[in-house]
């Protein structure tokens, strides 16, 4: 039933592998220059322990920058993956051959779960080179026996050329370019219900459950949530099974709590908050308790597929790009959730947050679909009260919507950008 | 002495072993639809019966695209490349886990010739995707024990950034982007000579010998050649070892000869003809004696270096872009070779030929240095004239020689474009 034995472990063995992959964990990453400034004890007795811990921060990274977190030998590792680093110094992460054929039978085991396997032709539509994402996915697909087409992202036309003539089955897509490609292959008088494709993954952005559906809907597959980052190795760190309710963080590479990003506090299972994980199956750079700035939290119910692994939840929003409005927290997410199940608008928006008067003002700019816009005056009026409500209901605060014609909102290649913030440049 | 024994295998042993894959070869290119169509023979008892097997064309690929030459089952491959397909449907290769184990291990064998090894740090400056070129030598640098930065190709600033901070030893770089990241890093204020740089694995472009010494020139490094194509996995067909002087191709895994383009009759070693390789040792997607289109020779002389793999001469051109000239053949490379040896032009240049009065006319444009154009308007016109001289001599044509401004031919990201072709079009 499973790919990999691992998935069937129960509880206690589950926790055994743990703490033994913590104890040998901690054994190697304390004697690196970066945990012996911060005293990283050399072993624990029990998980109870890891609370004690300390944490590690992005900051850390790029304070220690390139080797100081390195656990191994440098001429042992033969990967290096790296942030853009568009501020400071980038997060280096850095891998030896056995970290990268551990990662790539863990992604092996994450698209296993979807029912891919080798026969399936896969084509993988995101960035290879210095991001995680592409590479992780494709040595994983591989790993797993799929026919991996290597063909990164971009260029509509090409893409559904691939995806007609090799007969596709599978597609790692980010959400946002699912919809474009969608519309391109519309164009192209292509239904994309009649390709032979059947199962998507995405990530990599934020997305919401409506945006999932959609995409299920428009090409009649199944669309499986991912979630990663490159400081756990890069995509893999948790994954969804068939039932598609959470995702499971493979406990036998990764330790999970869920804190208060407020009082550090670990919360108990089931609360909302940051997620921090410790990598308990890596040589070249293992990383304790690391703030991933992600919200989300862990599912307490068992899973119906029967792994034992715990699931978190849909990622809500990061610490980062928690908008705080006039005092109410509110995330980019929550407006995606709440108009992509309206009519009339769709999937492209964008918030603008601005000062007035001292008060945080905020705008959100939604494009309509054609049918709304060519209705009339008072058919829009309507539109935009009921979003104005739905919206209001669901954040919070009062945000002032504005519909805009199809195709105007800025477009990007990679990850849209949603967030405007204007205000610290308008109060200078 | 060798980083893998087949290295060291004599003349008598490299035959044997060479007829034995040819023969398992045939045994199983045979039975692929598009080589029953060639009526391909199952075996063959000699090498020197080679010659009287089909050939395979670019075309044939095309024609029996996607699968018509596949010789495994499709559910045992997992990896596909694929030409851009600019113009009809693209050529595919396919690829099983054992030829992408035996790919990573030649690339590993042929950076092994330069030197480099695990204490070494890889920034790979090719495009990973579809192109073999960068995914080709990513593998084999793993492999090797390289530690491997996968940046990819752009972003001179972030290049020149990772090379100085993370201590980059080896990169592998188009020669056209080597003289665009010298002339960055030196308005950085960075001496390219100071970097621990020590290796560059050029190639995918043509370029002359007198470019390779300036790369080393500029850079303080050794810079070796590099010979491959996607129809023979990619990368790695045939290598240069320390003597520099030609490029090993690894008979243990590819069988070459050399052809008259216009007769089809095999050429004896030394004379100069088109390359066609039958790769030996591939299971998804043998060819058999596949026309490269690549002018080259194979050297006579042994190599001092002991290996017995015998050698090809530098790429002279493709029969594709030979240019006739008023009945005379030149090739691009010719060009290059003449003015890259000369005072005040730089290495960027282009080919226009245009038809006049029912005559081609060949115009080379060639960009100054800063110090040549700043000078009087004698001495400009005294280059100008050596350069045409010099032209003259190496082309057995007269072209029109323009100097231009540094900066002011069109410049490209990918492979630098050379020839503008406008005679077709002046005809029409």
């Amino acid at each position: 039933m499973f790919y990999d034995p691992n998935e069937g472990l129960s509880r206690s063995e589950l926790d055994a592998l743990a703490l033994q992959r913590f104890q040998e964990t901690l054994a190697r990453a304390s004697k690196s220059p970066a945990y012996q400034k911060k005293n990283l004890p050399s072993t624990l007795r029990s998980l109870q322990e890891v609370r004690e811990l300390p944490f590690t921060l992005k900051q850390d990274l790029r304070d220690a920058f390139p080797y100081g977190f390195l656990a191994a030998p440098l001429e042992s590792c033969v990967r290096l993956h790296s942030s853009s680093g568009t501020t400071g110094n980038p997060t280096v992460m850095l891998y030896t051959q056995n970290d990268l054929d551990n990662w790539s039978k863990l992604m092996a085991r994450c698209m296993s779960l979807s029912g891919a396997n080798r026969h399936d032709i896969f084509q993988n539509i995101m960035g290879y080179g210095l991001f995680t994402g592409g590479i992780g996915f494709h040595y994983g697909a591989e790993r797993l026996g799929m026919l991996t087409i290597p063909i990164g992202p971009g260029n509509s036309k090409r893409q559904g050329w691939f995806m007609k003539h090799l007969g596709v089955s599978v597609v790692h897509i980010l959400p946002s370019y699912a919809f474009r490609l969608y519309s391109h292959l519309k164009e192209e008088g292509v239904d994309p219900k009649e390709l032979p494709l059947r199962i998507a993954f995405i990530g990599a952005e934020p997305h919401s459950e409506a945006m999932r559906r959609e995409i299920e809907r428009l090409y009649g597959i199944k669309a499986f949530n991912s979630f990663g980052l490159s400081e756990m190795n890069g995509p893999g760190v948790a994954f969804e099974c068939q039932e598609q309710s959470g995702m499971h963080l493979w406990e036998d590479y990764y330790y999970a709590e869920i804190i208060d990003p407020e009082t550090l506090e670990v919360l108990p299972d089931g609360e909302w908050g940051e997620l921090v994980i410790s990598s308990i199956h890596r040589e070249a750079m293992p990383l304790v308790r690391y703030r991933t700035r992600d919200l989300t939290r862990i599912i307490p119910e068992p899973c119906k597929c029967g792994r034992v692994h715990r699931r978190i939840d849909r990622i809500k929003g990061r610490t980062d790009d928690m908008l705080i409005i006039n005092g109410v927290n509110l995330f980019p997410m929550q407006i995606e959730k709440t108009i992509l199940g309206m009519k009339g608008v769709g999937s492209h928006y964008i918030i603008e947050v601005h000062k007035e008067q001292f008060l945080d003002k905020l705008y959100v700019k939604i494009e309509m679909t054609e049918e709304a816009f060519s209705g009339s005056l008072s058919e829009l009026e309507a539109l935009q009260k009921s979003l104005t409500a739905a919206l209001t209901s669901e954040l919070g605060v009062n945000p002032k919507v504005k519909l805009v014609e199809r195709g105007s909102l800025p477009v990007e290649e990679g990850k849209a950008k949603r967030v405007y913030d204007y205000r610290e440049k308008e109060l200078a």
